[in-house]
């Protein structure tokens, strides 16, 4: 196959002029292999809310789903910020994960040597640090029924439900494992193993699961269940369970301790932001999301920084990472993701840096969204 | 008043060697200072689940109830961890706090001078550090009902409900307020600032709420009613909201942009922990835990570390801390507190360090917990 069809999601506040950054890279990539990439824009988040009346309209569900794979910039804005939650950006991004069954959200955190001052953790803690939070994304307290808010005995009471079931618990506890352990399996897992290999190979075989089981029901039955298919499925993964609080110290304490993290929706929302931090720019990080079978979605950590939106300010290197993850992936293009990874590490040697990334007295250029994906374009 | 019921709870693992440190510092306390603690101890952790067959028995309630104040030392251990959820040692702590109607917690996160090399972000990062969290403690997906693991259509399914009201929000919010922005007043909520006035007037008046009201309706209620206490009731008091995500993130980021955070249970717990990376050591911070009136717990933020229980090896300064916000808060003796905090600050300025709190080639010299007490009750 050498003709793919890509849905490009470009979104909010600086999501455009990244977006542009890609797909010049992509331009490049695509004349020096001899493929093609089909890209065909869609609406989501604040833009889709003004022009379609929808933050994720059934247009661009349909156009994602008949796509080999979706890459999304970043969404929302002050613009948007009082509407009604059904009318936010946000809840565009939540439909887009339920309505494609992404279930899995792996966020890589991993420290490169070029920026390894930009954390604002100590060099030794931080060096060689190479953490990938395994997020589920279609369940607990974010999708959860009853939920509202409701008068009580004449007082407001919200709620929401923070449920799982068992069949949702096994399937990311697979991904997960499958992501540390590096196996490879066919059938109907091969969708979700299809996607980590690389990554894998590299891990050591820790999985550490984060839950609050002293506390919570559906934390019990996470540690059960993520339990039992680990030891029946997958008896080299050693697997060890940490509380939530815990985790959130044991990730500035020592970071090194983790090669894997597997976790539920609320808990790896904190949790990878703030692993995300470790790295000291969430400029540079990419992450994949995915499900069963069917196209991913490839998107930046970041958010859509509408305070510097159309300044030519941002940093494009994210996306672009995250297209390099959509080419090993969901296009089973590792080479030519090796070339765009290889190309984002040899903009950073020559020392150009976006502002987000520039440290005071690095010696290092300062340069705009525009100029960043023109170089890592021209090496590629 | 001159003699005051103390309880104390020494709890498992190394609880009873810093509690016995703790009473070596009171008791030099008292009788420098001619007033009289009468202190009694009684079970809760893992030793009340041994000998009375429950984690917070009621005759431990009672005592608490008519004392004047409570100190705690830390609970657990891997005997009870395999134990059904209402027999292990966290229950009781669960059953203690909403039992005795503790529903706010503050965890001052402080960077000391002598310390500061402990943490494992730079220096210019954490130097000057002084956050406080304020997380509600008696409400939330702790508490929440419904909850428990049933069967549905073959499948197990577990869940928790994330539930606040707003009387609930509203107590909490005028809690934080009161911390952040020093204001004394009478009456009902006497009990509440009653404690914070030290704190408070360092402080810079600035309030973070932390939430996730992106997504759940309990936070857009938690957001909605905290904005209405605070503009009515606070209006000097600058409030901010954030995600909790986001506040993960900063908290690394640039933790000197907060003073105080106010926020649920479950986030506070990750959030507290977080926090308490900042200082380095969680062998340092004190925590306290008080209601609307009636006797406060104040408790050390670390658990019970088992693995060095018994081996004088732990350090006892978060547990004297804890006792000098007891003195402060909830005894009304704001100069004795001030004695036993600048006594623990002397022995920092000794060299004296246990081993959480000794870094390589510090030029510190190493003690143990016994030692550590006696150095801090002579100074007193
Ligand atoms: C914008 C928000 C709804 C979203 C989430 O909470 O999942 C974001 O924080 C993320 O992590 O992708
Ligand atoms: C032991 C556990 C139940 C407890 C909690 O989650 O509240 C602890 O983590 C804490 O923060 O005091």
């Amino acid at each position: 196959k050498d003709t793919y069809q890509i849905t490009l999601l470009p979104g909010d506040g600086i999501g455009p002029e990244i977006m542009a950054s890609c797909k010049e890279v992509l331009g490049a990539l695509t004349k020096r292999c001899g493929f093609t990439l089909e890209m065909k824009e869609a609406l989501i988040g604040g833009v889709a809310i003004d022009e379609a009346g929808d933050p994720f309209p059934d247009e661009s569900l349909e156009q994602c789903l008949k796509s080999d794979s979706v890459l999304l910039s970043c969404i929302g804005g002050y613009k948007w910020d009082s509407n009604p939650r059904e009318l936010r950006p946000e809840s565009g991004l939540l439909k887009m994960r339920k309505s494609m069954g992404l279930f899995a959200n792996l966020r890589p955190a991993k420290v490169l040597t070029q920026l390894i001052d930009a954390s604002t953790l100590k060099r030794e803690v931080v060096e060689g640090v190479d953490v990938m939070v395994v997020r589920e994304l279609t369940g607990d307290v974010y999708f959860g029924t009853p939920k509202g808010i409701d008068v009580i005995d004449g007082k407001r009471v919200g709620y929401n439900n923070m449920i799982y079931d068992e069949t949702e618990i096994e399937r990311i506890a697979r991904v997960a494992a499958e992501v540390e352990a590096s196996i490879h399996i066919t059938g109907d897992r091969a969708t979700c193993c299809r996607a980590y290999g690389d990554v894998a190979s590299k891990r050591g075989g820790k999985l550490c699961s984060v839950d609050k089981a002293n506390v919570l029901d559906v934390s019990q039955l996470w540690r059960d269940v993520v339990t039992d298919v680990i030891t029946k499925e997958f008896p080299d993964v050693k697997l060890s369970h940490m509380y939530v609080d815990n985790a959130a110290m044991q990730l500035i304490r020592w970071p090194k301790q983790f090669d894997t993290m597997v976790t539920g929706n609320i808990f790896g929302d904190i949790l990878s932001d703030e692993a995300s931090m470790l790295v000291g720019s969430l400029g540079m990080l990419p992450s994949a999301s995915i499900g069963e079978s069917g196209p991913g979605v490839f998107e930046p950590c970041h958010g859509s920084a509408p305070d510097i939106a159309g300044e030519d300010k941002a940093n494009p290197l994210a996306l672009i990472l995250s297209a390099a993850m959509m080419l090993r992936y969901d296009l089973d293009r590792a080479e030519e993701a090796d070339i765009v990874e290889r190309a984002v590490e040899a903009v950073l040697d020559q020392g150009l840096r976006t502002a987000d990334i520039k440290q005071e007295g690095d010696g290092c250029k300062l340069v705009g969204c525009i100029e960043m994906g023109k170089a890592v374009a021209e090496i590629v």
